[in-house]
């Protein structure tokens, strides 16, 4: 059974998750560049899968067999497991809890050769619906306090399958950096009476220098103190704090944008591995008018990562007023 | 010149730092692996980097020529400048100051084929002292609040130059990670009028399930709730929060089991890169009760690294009792 842990001076939980049954000297991920043979999210293998959850059907095929557009089902590896009750427990100083919680595939396409960028918009629209449902869904399971969407793209972003898919984590702790977004921005609507996250894009509208792109609803930005090199946001221009509450019209508008800010970024930095991950509210008490849901996007670039992750202390070596403006100049279709 | 600027959200400083002329699509630093002809940190090129700072020689050989044991140099290019007062300014909603601090380079042995485990201990003892020394020296400048001591061995780990060697970055804000440490122990003390650190160190030694190795003066763990595989921690078994307070026999019983702890990681995990920190307490108000100097070893073995970026959820699949277990039965000379 995975288990959560908390670090006793921080307060950062971890999950230590050893089930794959791999020994100390073995746990390097073998990363899997797989024939669509032998792919599991291809079609005519859903039976290498656990069941679906849900798929996107526009004929008649029935549940894990080929003819989806989109398939949701549960990671055959999960981190967290969903069954069972949340016992939480102390051992001397420290505290743990067993690992609850859900780990989900959203497999984008049934073409092993696309990327999310690639795929028409519509048809992006339904990977970002597909997280409210989900999460829609797992916010009535008491146990959970979050859900994480995130997608890892590429071997050294730490994907394990070059399938195009991302992942959904509900868990039931609030990550830490979630946390510190939620306590911050608290802190400021106390202070303002405004949103932290509307009153940057009021700034970044104005001035336009970190600016990478625009839509009706959304806007691309480089942040102010980005932690690394092209950290892209993409935050929607009218204040919400809950990622759920994403229509149909602003999803295709959000898929819209990340596929562009997708392909500038492919296109400026030779088709870079990235992680993105939505941040949005915590499952209690949404509603907040201090939280405001936004994307991350990380291009995975650089190696120098330790010595970030002892210190907290990032070094960036190029300005998000020099990135925006490369990211502004390239056109894509 | 390089700049600090602060995310207004979660209030961490970060370093942008394009001084090497860098374009924005040229940012990813090449990793040199030099032969020692060509190597500035090797001897007969000291010309290649900037003047000492001091060195160690056991002859009468001059500064800045060949006979030193041991180096310590400005970084040629730092991430933060020496020069300069230090402006703080805002820009709207957002703050930022000049990038003013130091970023020293200590040349640990004049042999290019050796690495720091690999050196006699009364030599690594020098590293570590030469840390001290510098700490008390940077100290003295009003301008700075910390000073960051930092090894990234290895290219993915985020080493530029192959020959050994550390680095110390003295910064005028205290980096967050140490930040949530200073405050994360200063609850538990105000709690439990204990040092936390102190009661994790007693709780190890009683269980001795997470050791990984001790001597008199100090302790090597494995952390209740690591990170990453194989993340270790060594602590000094008595209470001391600043580390420029490391006597020379202390400084000895250090250097004895960083070696040790570096040689057991090698053996296990065939050599990996690593990085360490030192963690220990702010300029201002030293002598705390609270907290506890330590180092944090993390090999550098999983590339899944964006989704915890994001997210701040570490997903580590090696329990840390297991690696501790490991690293016991690996005897090393």
């Amino acid at each position: 059974m995975p288990e959560l842990r908390k670090d006793p001076i921080v307060g950062r939980w971890v999950i230590i998750s050893t089930e794959r049954g791999k020994r100390p000297s073995d746990f390097a991920p073998a990363v899997k560049s797989k024939e669509p043979k032998s792919c599991p999210f291809c079609p005519g293998n859903e039976s290498m899968t656990p069941p679906e959850i849900f798929s996107l059907r526009n004929n008649s095929s029935g549940a894990n067999s080929p003819g989806w557009e989109m398939r949701v089902i549960s990671n055959k590896y999960p981190a967290l497991k969903i069954e069972g009750d949340l016992n939480r427990e102390g051992e001397g100083i420290y505290d743990r809890m067993n690992g609850i919680g859900a780990h989900e595939v959203v497999i984008e396409t049934p073409d092993h050769q696309l990327d999310l960028v690639d795929l028409p918009v519509e048809q992006a629209k339904q990977v970002f619906l597909a997280y409210k449902s989900r999460m829609i869904d797992l916010k009535k399971d008491i146990r959970f306090k979050y859900l994480l969407a995130f997608k890892n793209q590429g071997e050294a972003a730490g994907a394990s399958l070059e399938h195009a898919h991302s992942q959904l984590i509900a868990t039931p702790v609030v990550p830490i950096r979630v946390q510190s977004e939620l306590e911050g921005s608290e802190r400021y609507f106390t202070y303002k009476e405004r949103c932290i996250f509307c009153d940057i894009i009021r700034q970044e509208v104005s001035s336009g220098k970190r600016v990478v792109y625009e839509t009706d609803g959304f806007i691309a930005i480089e942040p102010f103190a980005p932690r690394f090199p092209f950290e892209t946001w993409i935050l929607p221009k009218s204040h919400e704090s809950d990622y759920s509450k994403l229509s149909d019209s602003m999803a295709l508008d959000l898929a819209g944008i990340v596929k562009i800010t997708l392909a500038k970024l492919r296109v400026a930095l030779a088709d870079p591995p990235y992680n993105y991950v939505v941040h949005t509210d915590a499952f209690s008490n949404s509603g907040k008018e201090y939280y405001h849901w936004h994307m991350e996007v990380i291009p995975k670039l650089t190696k120098i990562a330790g010595f970030e992750w002892g210190s907290g202390f990032y070094i960036n070596p190029v300005a998000p007023e020099d990135a925006a403006l490369y990211l502004r100049e390239i056109t894509v279709s």
